[in-house]
């Protein structure tokens, strides 16, 4: 094959990748209806999260096996959409996406990071996981450690718990007083519509029942290899279940505004919250619709240099 | 079923799943042959760079279908080792792991961090690409900004370029004077001896031929969705191709240790280039041959209260 020839098979070879990618990147092409998944997990008005079975798994229409499957399908698509607003913000664009993952302990936040986040190129990932406040975290505001972790240009930042814990167990175990966390969520709201000028925010909570952790908890005991992800803590902190429960449902509907609203995602089934938390990705980036930009150099004249080296 | 039984069929499996994986974890069952690729590719005395050929897939007996698959094996392998470094280092552990990744422009050292590196949960890497250094970096000695990148404990660290290219491109465009830069191999190595005392550190160099590289930048020219990737720049550091391959082959030599071995990996096949590097990390993690740490609390104990609560 001459290089002329070769060139010309890779451009039309590219031309078709992009039509099918602008095709595959679709959210309408969901297969098993997953496309309508966000729509319906989204906190509007009214919400009750008691009201939410954590076993369901709504707007699919499928078995486990091909919730695994659509979640393949969907990683190539996540994938791609990310590499493309990579791609934008090496030409100067500043958007980025945040996904905040919140959820009672072995809620499966591990799973959600290795096999939907994972999906990603790791070069375009920045994840934080927020513990207890150091000593200097403590000395700020509770916001300050949560801005130096926000995503740069063209990145996927996702938050392995956030400044919603400031509301959740700072509340339930009366950390600092009600008058100070009860002022936070309007303070949450103002802070996350500024971020949002530049970066879509998307805060997902993996809803699981009581049985359903003390049955993992329960797992984890069992087994040697999972003995390290044990703490003596998580039974204290299940002892507070209800009061948790509240304090999400209050954080919950004060904090999904169209800025940065959030999913209440049913979480029992492993298999169903993976999908559903890379449907809510997909849309996200899918509603940046991120394209390659076009070059700034004159591709004929590097072509011509090219040529001669 | 009841609970009694769920736990006991938990741990069964749990045993059944550490004798399969430790099984795994064995350098010698990797198929056609895998295992052996890092042992070839490791700088010794005498190596010469000019006589590896960026063609060949030294080691391997399988072809492109084949390579793939051993890359998917190797993934699983490689996610569980990171994963076992992982939970040790929560337990106190602090090792961690290394990989640097050198090459000219366009030997695939995306596609190392997106199909290598990219298999590990993204929890556990850290990623850091090494720009021509900001004004903040200059004013430091070199090595200031790569202290600052290494991997925390039971991380995997990845270097995409590093403070070679101070060695490199600061030798090949003069960036420097000879006498600074000729002194900066032994300051490497004390520098890397000591960070080994923590971090197993390895290091590839992509190798690719003159007319592979031009073959891809030809391909980045002729496909839109590549326009992004593409930098005029590229083609100046081209005219330099000989003096980068004499500047590789004293780095390579100078700096190819025990604390910090040099594997010059040939990347014309990038399905090869993947395989081999996946190889070379499991070869490193595999001598580290993490452990689950054991229970710091009392399994029975926490069973029973989880019983109650």
């Amino acid at each position: 094959m001459t290089k002329k020839s070769k060139a010309e098979k890779a451009a039309k070879k590219a031309k078709a990748q992009l039509e099918t990618k602008t095709a595959a990147t679709a959210a309408t092409s969901s297969p098993k209806g997953a496309g309508r998944i966000p729509s319906l997990l989204r906190v509007g008005p009214g919400f009750d999260l008691a009201a939410v079975d954590p076993a369901s798994t709504p707007g699919f229409r499928g078995d486990r096996h091909d919730g695994e499957e659509a979640l393949l399908e969907g990683a190539e698509r996540l994938s791609e959409l990310q590499e493309r607003l990579w791609a934008e913000s090496r030409a100067g664009g500043t958007r980025s996406v945040l996904l905040v993952v919140q959820g009672m302990d072995t809620s499966g936040k591990g799973g959600i990071m290795r096999h939907v986040v994972g999906a990603v190129d790791p070069q375009g990932v920045n994840i934080t996981a927020f513990k207890a406040p150091t000593a200097e975290e403590r000395a700020h505001d509770f916001l300050w450690r949560i801005r130096r972790a926000l995503p740069g240009a063209g990145e996927l930042g996702v938050f392995d718990r956030s400044h919603y814990e400031d509301v959740l167990i700072a509340r339930v175990l009366t950390l600092v007083p009600r008058t100070v966390w009860s002022r936070r969520y309007a303070t949450i709201n103002r802070f996350e519509a500024e971020v949002a000028k530049n970066t879509k925010i998307v805060k997902v909570m993996l809803h699981i029942s009581r049985d359903e952790q003390k049955a993992r908890l329960g797992e984890r005991l069992a087994r040697p290899d999972k003995h390290w992800k044990y703490n003596p803590g998580d039974l204290d902190q299940r002892q507070h279940w209800d009061a948790y429960q509240g304090a999400y449902q209050d954080a919950l509907t004060k904090c999904s505004t169209d800025a940065a609203p959030w999913y209440v995602v049913p979480a029992n089934e492993k298999w169903y919250a993976r999908l559903a938390v890379m449907q809510v990705l997909l849309e996200a980036f899918s509603d940046l619709d991120p394209q390659w930009p076009a070059a700034d150099f004159d591709v004929a004249a590097e072509q011509a240099r090219l040529a001669q080296l």
